[in-house]
């Protein structure tokens, strides 16, 4: 009944088998190597366009070198004020950027106001010396509290930036539970909805530790300040094709999509199972996270069982499932709440 | 044939299956995890002496996680002017520190000259706010030349700079070969002779992705900051298992020494193949890497051969042999140049 | 009738006059001269307490050098959302930290509302790796809406913030205005009160442009520090004699405090005539600003008589009155309104 | 008898009575004023080009932020490895562009040598991930010792640079001096050998502090990214008119020309007596700096008498005469060496 985070998980025996196979022999570093060339071809395929990407093994990592590459030092990141770049990564984008600035956007369940952000990009001044206009807006899918964007929600979003001036970047690290529960194609819910940058996650969803930041369109053109800007972050290993080979794995014969179902069917059981017994969801189940404000002492009972989960911000409780997490699991701790 | 590099090398498989192990149930994030404290363990044992570490993917994320938890952005780091963080890690002690700079010394075979350092480190003043004082020296073992430092020769180098104020950093990069060539223990050639913070490389060495940055002494007082540094620099990926368990797996019955012995015997054949064939060693062949001048015309004939190595800067060639260079790969090259 | 913004004014006379006097003969550079040392000796005088200082040129290298000094690049400083430091220095914050944070609170008057500054620094975690805490607590006095602070509002805040280990920064920008409206006494709004580090300003009251970043009691163990960002800034100009002189000037006989004191009757008496026309005041007149909310019509009409005023964000507009501003300049603007 | 520094010298009377008349009733802050337009007018003027400006307080200020509008953070800048970029801003170049490096070159008299150049700039290489590319050649002009660049020298170390694609700054702390002494005119050293960006020194020769950053040609499109810059760093101080009209008045009927004679003139002076007196010199005297090896026991009688200098790091003594200098310190020097 570990529901702590996705994070906890393991890896997926797939993904350590494709490390396995892709250790024989010599092979060039820094990214020059075959399993890099057939992670993005596995990329392009997924998203149905051509694109770059630079591979890195932490969100963090991705999310600060999509910004960074986007954003210049004397620039803003418009994002959510419960954003993991804003809430979650010590400082990781004004690192990367060299100290550009996030504005902070309300919206329910994390997801960006739509009359917040009209506000603020028609607000926006780039030729104002004194203030920090904003250069990029960075949405979440799913977002902080587990909901999901549909690919119309981020067009709508994505067209206020792009009229704006703005680039368009996708936090997705829980992009495929999104995908799952949406039923929307990768590529509806990225390029075609006007996402410029999109961070892709593997880590969570049975990677060891993998992530993608896929540059789409014109952003492509940025693939070289990317790939510098991760050199110099100390996120080119050298080994290269051991992150090619996870992301490769990842996305065979639907992999990922399948984990992200189970992830996410685990979810609407726990929180079919919380609600039965009194607790109240506060946010929507989109994925693979249960946000719930539970009755007095539930918290207290549900931990002394063994259950493992966080207290969030909002006074909720915070449940996450993964593709690991066993029926048996959930079957337990319905069975303790009934 | 392949001598590019040792980071071509695939990883020892000893490695891949410590990660296959540790990929089991559910365990903490970021560090919190049983096979981070047993890697803990395992350096303190070899080290023999308390320590604290942190654990990266790449040797320059290793080296300016270190620098910057040494040096403040208004100072500088002492390096010989072919250091690896100089010359090859595109600006990324200057991106980790904020804008230090690194004060180059000359040196043969890329260790620092002793008469330049005792000048340098006379006329560092601290208290002058126009011009930016060092406050580290930063030594390499191997250097960028393949030579080893002995423990003596750091202890030197090392008690001038601590008379002076300095820290000291060395980027171990390939210390198991310096440790097999010279027969130094780990803590003899480390914190006994003045080290501070060591960057502990096991990635050319055999491992898929992992690094240790070894705080010693009363460096260790700045853990945390080391820690917060990293988390900021996106080099806290969550399943820290996978870093962790490699480093254990790698010291495991000297596994470590093992793979370094190989790489540097396999070097040494291939040295001396070489001056056979009339070639002259540019640098002292003290670990797994040979530099040496060839005679005219030797350099495309071996290519041609299918031999993979590097032109270097001094007009030398590089030849790097890895723990996975087969001895039937030095007995073709020794049978073609003979 | 331009009241655009005190720093449309030109500088007074006697501050002019005292750079002349200052231009006799050589002099050390970069702040070694004696009328450094007769600043310095002023500012203690005022402030009835042994300080360090720096003098700068711009209120913002004022504000980001003295931020910088108390924060680390991987902490955040807690302001008011609609602080100077947030919303009109471009950035210089996190420019001059290497990319820490502001942390925004509401409050009326732009002053830091106590309810909501409790609660942050209740949860402010020092070790908690993923979010950033806040090192420091920066208040501004008069604040962004030209309301003082009194005293023992200051200090309740200072007290909230020493107790949670933050530092505490006052942008005294217009100090003088709030210390002759409130009639409290440089020392009982200042140090008395919490604050570690002042930024001093003249350049609004008088001055051709002179800062002094006021550095008290532990504080002052960090004038090295500060002196070294200010150099590596730019912000340690040769001829430092003109800095001191004008900040010397400033402080003989009270003339900042008379200047002050003209300045903040004539807002006071612009302010009535508004009120009288049927304008009301969206913020208390504490200093030389007037924020009013206007009735349909009058903002154009004003314009069009030859009044500059700008619109302010929160509807209202904001006049702006200075030491120069002349009696007959609001009497015109009076009878005009009447 | 100080010959210190020429930072060390008073303003020139026409200078201070310029910021006195332009005390004069409200004005635009922040460089939209009368005043700042016609600086940029003077400056066209005087260059025989169109050209956009920013102006600053202090050199270190200008050169900075003159790099960082040239040279990314994952760049390097090309200079002598005696420049004052390099050893006496406190590594503010590095601080500005957010960690760029100075790549450093030999040459005789702190010029750089043209061999060392054609090098450098051959084996530039702006698709090498691991190293750092130069992105802008900087030249001083006089040098760090003394000498002038004459046009075609510059000329010719552009040129390299140009076809390298490297952009080309001046540091011109002492341009008035150079020019004084090699008849060239500004067009000539400036825009029309090759360079890009100018820092045009105003501080050392009269002014309070007043240097002047000119963008020529293609580089005026970073006119708006410089603005950006000056401000996050807090050069931007609300009231320019005081910086522009220093400027003005610098420039008019050639007065600027007529106060680096006056200091050339008497360096000329003072180097003959050193010379007479059994000194060598150590560098040309082409400006108002005299670098000479004394005799033994001279720099402790010359002290003793009261003459103020400082020795040099090449075993010279520096010796500055300013606009300041009067004959008869020149005399009596020369009196005291008979």
């Amino acid at each position: 009944m570990n529901f702590s985070s996705d994070t906890a998980a393991p890896a997926h025996p797939a993904i350590l088998e494709a490390m396995f196979a892709a250790s024989k022999g010599p092979s060039p570093s820094y990214g020059s190597d075959p399993w890099s060339a057939a992670a993005r071809q596995s990329l392009r395929d997924v998203f149905e366009t051509d694109l770059d990407i630079w591979l890195v093994s932490s969100g963090t990592a991705a999310n600060a070198l999509a910004l960074a590459t986007l954003c210049p030092s004397h620039g803003a990141v418009i994002c959510h004020n419960e954003a993991h770049i804003e809430r979650d990564e010590r400082g990781a984008p004004e690192f990367f950027t060299g100290g550009a600035k996030l504005a902070l956007l309300p919206g329910a369940h994390a997801r960006i106001d739509m009359g917040a952000l009209r506000e603020k990009v028609a607000a926006n001044r780039h030729d104002f010396m004194h203030e920090t206009p904003a250069h990029v807006l960075s949405l979440s899918n799913l977002t902080e509290s587990g909901a999901a964007y549909r690919p119309f929600e981020i067009a709508e979003r994505a067209a206020l930036a792009r009229e704006a001036g703005l680039a368009v970047h996708l936090d997705g690290a829980r992009l495929a539970n999104a995908l799952v529960s949406t039923g929307a194609s990768p590529a509806e819910m990225t390029w075609r909805a006007g996402v410029d940058v999109l961070c892709f996650g593997a880590t969570k969803n049975g990677a060891v530790g993998c992530e993608a930041i896929i540059l789409f369109g014109a952003a492509r053109q940025r693939a070289q300040d990317l790939m510098v800007r991760a050199k110099r972050a100390g996120h080119m290993p050298p080994k290269m094709r051991f992150l090619a080979a996870q992301m490769s794995a990842y996305l065979q014969d639907g992999l990922w999509l399948q984990l992200a179902r189970r992830a996410n069917t685990s979810a609407t059981s726990l929180a079919t199972a919380l609600t039965r017994a009194g607790a109240e969801l506060a946010h929507p189940v989109d994925g693979n996270e249960v946000f719930a404000r539970l009755p007095d002492g539930m918290a207290d009972r549900l931990s002394a069982a063994g259950a493992k989960f966080y207290p969030w911000i909002d006074g909720s409780h915070r449940f996450v499932c993964s593709w690991a997490t066993e029926p048996s699991e959930i079957d337990a701790f319905a069975a303790y709440l009934a």
